[in-house]
């Protein structure tokens, strides 16, 4: 039986009656990658603050199979269905790449949103064999939309899929910034253990040991030890902790696009290195590059590596507007809303 | 008078009388810059292509106050108006910027279109204050869509204007790739004299005193001496000399986005440098980051920038895929055109 996150604070097991058109989200993250789980944050935020008309629901993604015939059953021709974006679809996470697959080829008769993403198919046979049921999927889907959320994306999702595609920041970038004037005093690497990891050990422990003569240095990841899940009830609480513990920083190392964010939302000094295929660099390049506190390298002279972070870290904060760059989503969405 | 230039090979003082819907494209440029005279010539490649039932119809830059009131005694509702892209939307230029202005308040009934730009607004009181005006003349056109050619300019032009933003690669990528197959021998210095003149003598001097031990080193600009003008009915033949220069050669260094455009239609290997405001490196990063035989750097380091130019000497062309990312182009203009 599937869980419907409604309103925030409500999980049922049935879908609410009553007249309002609704915005189905499928594929919410329950494992805690907060990138992820704020992805899925600012996606019900954005959509109950720009479209207040829509009842937003959440299905998280073990759900996805369960749920699928009870909005089959319920869906009206108004009603919008949506899959979470982030930074996964292509071969690296076969699960998500499955999910995305049979929710776009269920609901061909709505308007269906592909959420900000970017976009990887290794050259390989994976790769290529993924790809093909990924394309005959997606096709079957005259009403499908895809976002990207770099241009390096658009570009690869304009070759990979004849639908129709749209460019907009991460969804995280709608959140709104924060000034909580903590005192800062550490410096924090927030590294990936996965697959996507390609910064070099030692450069990494070189960054360490410039640091380690000034500051307190600590190591986390993005991705949380406990809880085991996290639900659309509990997870603006952590969200709101992974703000705090930025906050308290004087410069962020890390190899997470959202840890880069983060850093923008905080006002904390970030130096971003890449990942296997550069949808941080993308990003960044894309609609972050006037933001003086922050960076993107490949360096790996380690002189060279603390004069950039000499930099990062004596500037100031300033304002910067990355809102008024979902405009090609909302006309995608006002569009349909209206008809 | 007013000379239009119709279907490439007629020049009048008047225009066609015929029933076939006009696509007036203002602003061509006379002026000998290669790079804006490929712009022109692929804006109407594109067009003829992709909407034969258009007739095309160019109207240099230095005759765009003659033609306004021409175009707008015969204009009907479903001509398109469009005013032709290149690098130069901002205050660099200002002789270009008004003329934009002038046409994009002028005809503010039918769909208008500012094709492929990238912009650059300094930040000064110069570019305060013509920011303002393109903001107060834009803002007077509601079928007004602006496309632009990168994603920084994509999120500089949404912060900007509140006109529709697209994002399309630069016009010139829809030129076909040639291989003629000619014997390289050589390096290419393309660079500018202007303003957004920004990499360091000393590093071209080293970069050519690597070069000159084993090939013949010539310095160019696509800004060409001779002729002293362009018009639409010269310009192909002198577009075709530019891709035949370069597919002579074994290497381009440059600092000339477009010079890195002719280097992938022709398979030449081109490193490329940065301009003031960074569009090459971003129109780079945007759509071509895959194309093996080219590359992009800000390195000064000697050694470093040898081992850039070694390894794209070696690369071997492969094919590549631009032409799909017209589509947000292709999708504005027919829908208006099937209105």
């Amino acid at each position: 039986m599937a869980n419907f996150y409604i309103d925030t604070i409500t999980v049922a097991h049935e879908l609410p009656n009553n007249d309002r058109p609704k915005f189905y989200m499928f594929g919410v993250p329950s494992y805690t990658n907060m990138g992820d789980q704020a992805v899925a944050l600012a996606e019900r935020k954005y959509i109950e603050n720009e479209f207040p008309e829509y009842q937003y629901i959440e299905i998280i993604e073990e759900d996805d199979d369960a749920a699928i015939p009870v909005v089959q059953k319920n869906l009206q021709p108004r009603d919008i269905i949506a899959f979470t974006g982030g930074g996964n679809m292509g071969n690296l996470y076969h699960n998500h790449e499955e999910a995305r697959r049979k929710v776009f080829s269920t609901f061909t008769d709505n308007l269906t949103i592909s959420f900000p993403q970017s976009i990887h198919f290794e050259d390989n046979e994976d790769g290529a064999a993924e790809k093909k049921k990924s394309q005959e999927a997606y096709s079957k889907n005259p009403n499908l939309v895809l976002v990207a959320r770099d241009a390096q994306s658009f570009h690869r999702m304009q070759r990979t899929f004849r639908n129709p595609v749209i460019f907009t920041p991460d969804m995280v970038l709608y959140m709104n910034s924060v000034d909580w004037k903590f005192k800062r005093n550490g410096a924090l690497f927030v590294l990936r253990h996965d697959t996507e990891k390609v910064v070099k050990q030692s450069t990494i422990d070189n960054v360490k040991n410039l640091l380690d003569e000034t500051l307190p240095v600590e190591r986390v990841d993005t991705v949380l030890d406990e809880p085991s899940t996290i639900t659309p009830i509990t997870r603006e609480t952590l969200y709101e902790a992974e703000l705090e513990l930025f906050s308290h920083q004087n410069i962020i190392i890390t190899d997470r696009w959202h840890a880069m964010v983060f850093s923008v939302l905080t006002g904390t000094p970030c130096l971003l290195f890449g990942n296997s295929y550069g949808k941080g660099k993308h990003a960044y390049m894309d609609w972050l590059e006037y933001v003086n506190w922050i960076d993107y390298t490949d360096e790996e002279d380690t002189e060279r590596i603390k004069k950039l972070m000499q930099s990062l870290i004596v500037q100031k904060r300033h304002s910067y507007d990355v809102k008024r760059s979902f405009q090609q989503l909302r006309d995608t969405i006002s569009h349909y809303a209206e008809d």
